[in-house]
């Protein structure tokens, strides 16, 4: 079996880009950077960067579909969160980030419908997945690094396109007489907005529902005056003076940024290229290893500790840049997820190991959580939190293996905490037991609860992991959280609930295998399903909404005849005839 | 078009239940008493009432499967419902319902499998959105009349047998080595426990997340010692002792309840039958009305306000019981909710009137929240609340019409607020208009804030339908709020954001006509998700959650091949051979 590519999900049930499905014969890459970006425009003056939309129509990552009026697909997407993420850590000294379009009278169309209607559940389900958590990532830029996302809609933004702009924390509207906002998903497609839009517009901007619901059904939109009145934008601007009110308010809004006199001192790090080989049963980079095992439907990733001790003070931090072990290895943790899920849909189980010392590891986290008030090193937690938020909604079974050998520890062990279940081995592994124990190391596996496990990492919960993990159990939590720092061995990391199962060496390794088996065995929905719900016990946040509630009812209506069949309104979008819908309400 | 009846949801994807197409003629009928119950036994002995599962094999709501091992299809739940209903109006002595089963070692095995399989979509999910329901009710049993409901588990439980026991504030489990607590869905079925189970395991009963994967993925279960220190049961009982331990923890419980004293003075009163008559185009019963426009795909449901003012006092609401206008009204409502979802799944859309004198309708909400210290006020209150709740996680689109002659005020005005949309005639309609004004009576339609809307009526966000609308929004809550008592007429209904729109006259009629044909046009499946997602705004409640989160996945993966199709889960448990899987993840 070849490594799916992107080609083979417009293969599925496509009856009209029949040119769709020759494909790209290559896995989709998420390393880009901006002097190779087709479809964005990054520029920076001072505390102002201007992120300019300019999809290249011809540009699509899959043949068969133009993106004509800014639409997007994948690849668009892949180069706005390399934007982004590139703002935060190239360009400390910005303050305001304005987005808008270099298209005439429109700002963007949202995802292409071309492409959408072509494409298997399964990517449309990560596509839309993967825009929603970059989505969150500008929220979290401006609420955790005071890089404020101003929206510039210097035309329509119909669809994803106003999701996009709900995403920024302001949102300006030319006012033309023919620009607007709209939500035209259900009335033209019969789907909802994919991307947060639904709880966003209320949530959020605090439309209130019954014109929400108006404002959703309403294909033509809404501008001007009425607009703003009902909160779906801020100000509206008249056309002649619309860029010099722009530039006046992102001026404002940057100077009114209680870090803007910190920042513009500082200078940015270099997101320097990703080293990266991909290979038919593995994907290596420095730090982190994935090995495919594609018979058994796994994954197997292992996180390297730091080889070296974490760097006195925060200048050496900052001398090291992207070579900062936490760093380097984050990004790579990150691309591979979005490699995984993108491009091994069938690898449904990922086993999570370490290896390292795991004193270092918490050496690097607390020199991190020392100087949060350093903007590199505060950038690096959010970006770990970021990169662990991404592996909470990944649909994938998490199974984590700590062995002999491994560092799940502070930030490492939030990679078990994340884990549907956890397994630590009891004792040393007996040689012939396999790739558990290293010969000639005797020494038992350990955890090590550290100060990063204890709120530095929220999850989108807004919970860490370890209180996740104890929700509504405060004397467990506690205990554990009482540990911090000292090593715990397999019975004392079961007896206090921080891993699942503790077997011995005798046992171990036919119950990882059974465990891996069962899992393999199970329905790949059912147990989408059960994780994303299992995996956010207690309060729900704006972002947990967005991936548990609206994106569950999305993919159930991806799935349903009355969008998806062959007479569904989005397959039928665009031809001349109009869907035929099954009336039941259901 | 003739009325869908049950019959018709069996007929649709059925390759094993041949015989189940045979179907019934009638539609669903929500009305039972105890004394036509087939499946359960209610007893009542002072302050302890047991209600017996004992579920009839051949009693299944529609013919083709056998309800075994106290299994359960919409005919055994109604029952329940009706159980858990009559408890809290004609027993206010009960303060501990003990739940158990008549079967040997059998507590209940959850919805039967073979009818789930042999069910159409919608049939499915409105089965298990009724559940849902009656679940919740239980809860809300214990929570707000003080009586607690005991799960007594004989024998093994298993899925939604489980699922039961789970929305009972304790569970007792027989321990004989063979009994079980068990979410098998995933294993064998392919599908999500789907009565709140993974929801209740974590956020309830605070069973460690790992452990209810665990959990959730052995058919086999958990019993025993093992049971307890995961929290999955409260206690295990030998089975020599278990009836005589339920009884004593029974009566602890009873004599524990601050309601005691109060309750065992007062007498219940009769849920007297509830006269209906539904004919091909109308379902009417005393106060409600719906009219049934299958060419339109509407329903146009009418609540008459009183006839008389209220009882001077709390003796004259009960001298009145069932009689009680709000008492009467609600059940009738509640009724047609249920009818409605069950047998009339394409109509899509309910228009929501009123009729009668708004200042009425204020006298009967007074005279209930000044007295909700009296029992009998109190479960009218609650009654309504829930009613109200059921209309909020309806899969219809919900259009008010608020016209002359109406009586959206207090807790009539809830229906309006409970509306996607709603729209007020801007004062008197032209006789030509039709429907919407009452000739000889030129005053124009007022809606009227009351006490009833302050939060007496909470939806299950935990927020009022007032605070909802205005989620963020606290100026205009509280200028909402502020008019109370008052009556408003559109102009300033529609100024405080209480209407979406208001026309007058002269637009009246094409407004609402578009509007609802517009409506009816949609896709049905966006219509509903969208709802979903518009109708909670704000926080999450596990009840939320439950329908919005759970419920959400569970509809995808239930119209998913890998559970529905020819080879998936669900279609081939029992046949002995195994399902096939897509094993792409989503």
């Amino acid at each position: 079996m070849t490594a799916l590519t992107a080609a083979h999900h417009l293969a599925s049930h496509d009856d009209r880009g029949g040119e769709a499905a020759a494909g790209r014969a290559e896995p989709v890459e998420f390393r880009v950077a901006p002097e190779h970006y087709r479809h964005w425009r990054l520029s920076a003056d001072g505390p102002v960067a201007t992120l300019t939309m300019d999809v290249a129509e011809q540009g699509g990552i899959v043949p068969g579909y133009e993106l004509k009026l800014n639409s997007y697909d994948l690849g668009v997407d892949i180069e706005l969160h390399d934007a982004v993420q590139r703002l935060r850590f190239e360009h400390p000294e910005v303050r305001v980030v304005v987005l808008t379009s270099d298209k005439d009278k429109v700002f963007c169309a949202g995802a292409n419908i071309k492409m959408l209607a072509a494409s298997a559940h399964e990517w449309k389900v990560n596509f839309c997945k993967f825009t929603n958590e970059t989505r969150i990532a500008m929220e979290d830029a401006t609420a955790h690094s005071g890089q404020i996302y101003l929206a510039a809609l210097n035309g329509t933004a119909s669809g994803g396109g106003y999701e996009l702009a709900l995403a920024c924390e302001r949102i300006m509207l030319v006012d033309d007489r023919s620009s607007v906002v709209s939500l035209p998903e259900l009335p033209l497609l019969g789907v909802l907005p994919g991307t947060g839009g639904l709880t966003r517009v209320t949530d959020k901007r605090r439309v209130r529902r019954d014109l929400a619901d108006y404002f959703a059904t309403r294909a033509e939109g809404v501008g001007g005056r009425r607009a703003v009145q009902w909160r779906l934008v801020d100000e509206v601007v008249p056309r002649p003076v619309f860029g010099q009110v722009v530039r006046e308010r992102a001026l404002a809004l940057a100077a009114s940024c209680p870090r803007a006199a910190v920042a513009a001192s500082q200078a940015g790090i270099a997101l320097t290229p990703l080293g990266k080989a991909r290979g038919a049963d593995e994907i290596s980079y420095r730090w982190v290893t994935a090995r495919l095992d594609r018979a058994a439907g796994t994954a197997e990733l292992t996180v390297r500790g730091p080889d070296a001790g974490a760097p006195a003070d925060v200048a050496g931090l900052h001398a090291l840049g992207a070579e900062f072990w936490p760093l380097a290895m984050t990004r790579e943790l990150d691309d591979l997820i979005l490699d995984l899920r993108t491009n091994e849909p069938e690898l449904g189980t990922w086993v999570l190991r370490t290896a390292g010392d795991p004193h270092r590891v918490l050496g690097y986290d607390q020199l991190l959580l020392d100087n949060r008030g350093d903007w590199l090193a505060n950038e690096i937690v959010h970006y770990c939190k970021r990169t662990l938020k991404r592996l909470d909604v990944t649909s994938r079974s998490l199974i984590a293996l700590i062995e002999p050998g491994s560092c799940f520890a502070g930030s490492l062990l939030e990679l078990a905490l994340a884990a549907d279940r956890s397994f630590m081995l009891s004792g040393v592994a007996d040689a012939a037991a396999g790739d558990g124990g290293r010969p000639g190391e005797p020494v038992p596996a350990a955890i090590v609860v550290g100060a990063a496990n204890l709120g530095a990492l929220p999850m989108g919960n807004g919970l860490s992991r370890l209180a996740s993990r104890f929700y509504g159990d405060e004397t467990g939590l506690a205990a554990a959280a009482g540990t911090a720092g000292r090593p715990l061995d397999a019975a004392q990391a079961a007896a206090l609930g921080l891993v699942t199962f503790a077997p011995d060496d005798i046992d171990w390794a036919d119950e990882v295998r059974l465990a891996l088996e069962e899992r393999s065995s199970f329905s790949p929905d059912a147990l989408t399903g059960l994780e994303a719900n299992y995996r956010f016990t207690g309060p729900e946040t704006m972002e947990t909404k967005i991936f548990g509630r609206l994106t569950a009812w999305q993919n159930w209506i991806f799935n349903r005849p009355n969008a998806s069949g062959p007479a569904g309104a989005l397959r039928r979008y665009g031809t001349g005839q109009r869907a035929e819908f099954d009336r039941k309400r259901v």
